[in-house]
């Protein structure tokens, strides 16, 4: 299905209502997010019956089944909570799993149709993958797209660019670059008479985009550089853990953000002050002292100490400073050293970022995840 | 500055030159993010400049400070990256600290203006706090708007709209409610002729939130729950470590998005394994067999470790299962167990959580920050 638009506006009726129309002007299906939910500003369930052209049922059944969430969940039931049971007449309700509010199909004349879900992400993402892709399915007609993504670390969109300047020209399959933090995404993209042609039209230029970036492509589509990391170790039967003072634990939150993650990953040391590196990892006082936190030294000890604690293959460490100012020592701010121990020794590499500090720290975890990966699928590689 | 709607279109030249002129039928001023990058598509310049009806000259300035910060990073130097020096005729740059594509500012006749800024979030939010501010500051007529954000935790959407139903259909200041993962924000908002009435309006409501809700407000604006935390933990001179297992560092990672906050979080332990809870916090394997590692006895040792090992005045624990399915005592997807140790004693809560992976230890955290807020502002309330 291609998606042209999107319009987000505030809960105001006549606003939502202008919105509804302008954008059936222009497509089949409208998909809404959010304004479902019980208070006075939500809103699109009677936007989208005005726009219909038609009146408002209470579904007893929904009701009923509100109820026995409440008292399941032993939450105090409100009477603006029925509200959420409300149906624009032929309307169809989508059950909510994870949630309260349903979703809406509602079809309008001339075979259009708006989609509503509600808009906590958690509640309106099984829809999509459930009653809305279902939706399409029995709808389609004409051609069909598919696309697959290419994830590509350790190198700029620049570079990426230049070297696939020829395939960044074609038409079908179209390559489209994203530029994200520390990684670069290649959406390639193609229409065919069904989802199998056009997979097979993606397949050669994956192939070249896969030769002329090497290492650098790790993975597709939803696989995200700790899944990648993951799956190489878990493969080997090998083990890791970390030891993280500027990210402060956002590395190992990446890490376990992967279903089973614990097959691989041990866990590791926030060690944000001076006296945890310590107390937690043993890095002396005298290493401190002598370099700083911010250093070559302490994320080398870092990383040793956490791999022989937790007995793992490899050990990620990262210290830096994320800013706003130059740290105690002095160290300006983006300045970040990363260490990687495993069982042929300790590397440590240094970084300056740039950015917001939420940027560094995410900049930093992904240099380290890069370290790793590239350890893993191409260590004697200085590319 | 009111901002009633919003549109998203991709990376091409009609869908953007519509979107711009639906705009500027709607709007005096227009803001676009993304699309200013050196890659073909880069829409967005020379979309604003059909739209202005004007030609496009390179800025020669601007083209040596792109050398000169490449040079600086000693990153490559690629023809394309000149192209962020295109300036539409009559336009004038807005330089990028933060990156290199720089932003625009451009006046239409009749006094409209689109300002364009980059897409990375690092590069466009300085520049709302710098040159779009400073526009809107100079270019300001008839009403201010002002507005205030309480953010409420420890309570529902549906519980704080039905303490507050008569202050939500105030009409000026409006309030709206906003549910987020584990919390509740309400926007308050006035206008007036200038600023201070309009934040004048806002007191009397605020005011009588505050009263209504109790503890439960617990900061305003951009104040998350780990800053309020940590403020109150710095007034009274007190410090706090974690010990992460479902979260794996999210929490660590929470708090020290904080800046400075070092000077009350230490650090932990992230112990995803029952070997990690063992190795580094001294968790009896007896105790985890007994109980399994999703368990009171295990959140409450934890919790007690990271205490003691970190030498701070409080710890908080979190073990559970954040699924996609039952562990392997059988525990089931959302349980999640809490434990505050401080100076008094250790204390452990249960929760069941719903929702996607991600969203239960988001929740998880949000609880645990929850639980060692309300032990400093309410120590003894149970409402």
């Amino acid at each position: 299905v291609r998606c042209y638009r999107r319009q987000t506006v505030g809960d105001n009726f006549d606003r939502l209502v202008e919105a509804l129309r302008l954008a059936l002007s222009r497509a089949d299906a409208v998909i809404t997010i959010g304004g479902l939910g019980p208070t006075e500003d939500d809103l699109t369930r009677t936007a989208i019956a005005h726009v219909m052209g038609v009146g408002m049922r209470r579904d007893d059944g929904l009701v009923e089944g509100l109820r026995a969430t409440f008292a399941m969940r032993g939450l105090p039931w409100f009477d603006a909570i029925a509200r959420q049971a409300d149906v624009p007449e032929g309307a169809r309700a989508i059950p909510n799993e994870f949630g309260t509010a349903p979703g809406l199909i509602c079809p309008l004349d001339g075979s259009k149709v708006i989609l509503a879900l509600p808009g906590p992400r958690g509640e309106f993402l099984p829809m999509v993958d459930g009653a809305v892709r279902e939706y399409f399915a029995q709808h389609a007609h004409g051609e069909v797209m598919a696309s697959r993504t290419l994830r590509v670390c350790g190198m700029g969109e620049s570079q990426v660019e230049s070297l696939l300047k020829d395939v960044m020209g074609s038409t079908n399959p179209t390559v489209a670059p994203y530029a994200k933090l520390g990684e670069v995404h290649l959406r390639v993209t193609a229409s065919a008479a069904n989802r199998d042609l056009a997979l097979e039209a993606i397949r050669p230029i994956a192939e070249t985009i896969r030769s002329r970036l090497g290492w650098h492509v790790f993975g597709e589509d939803e696989t995200t550089l700790e899944a990648a990391c993951l799956r190489l170790l878990g493969d080997r039967g090998q083990t890791l853990s970390v030891a993280e003072s500027v990210t402060g634990g956002g590395l190992g939150a990446r890490l376990t953000s992967i279903p089973g993650a614990s097959r691989v990953f041990a866990g590791g040391a926030i060690v944000y002050t001076p006296g945890a590196k310590e107390a937690m990892l043993g890095v002396p006082a005298s290493v401190l002292e002598a370099h700083g936190p911010v250093s070559e030294s302490v994320a080398a000890d870092m990383a040793g100490a956490a791999r022989a604690r937790l007995k793992t293959d490899f050990a990620l460490a990262i210290t830096g400073n994320a800013g706003p100012t130059a740290d105690v020592d002095g160290k300006p701010v983006g300045l970040v050293f990363l260490a990687l121990a495993g069982p042929a020794g300790v590397a440590v590499e240094k970084h300056q970022f740039r950015g917001l500090r939420e940027d560094i720290r995410m900049r930093a975890s992904q240099a380290a995840l890069t370290m790793l990966y590239r350890e893993l699928v191409a260590p004697n590689r200085f590319d």
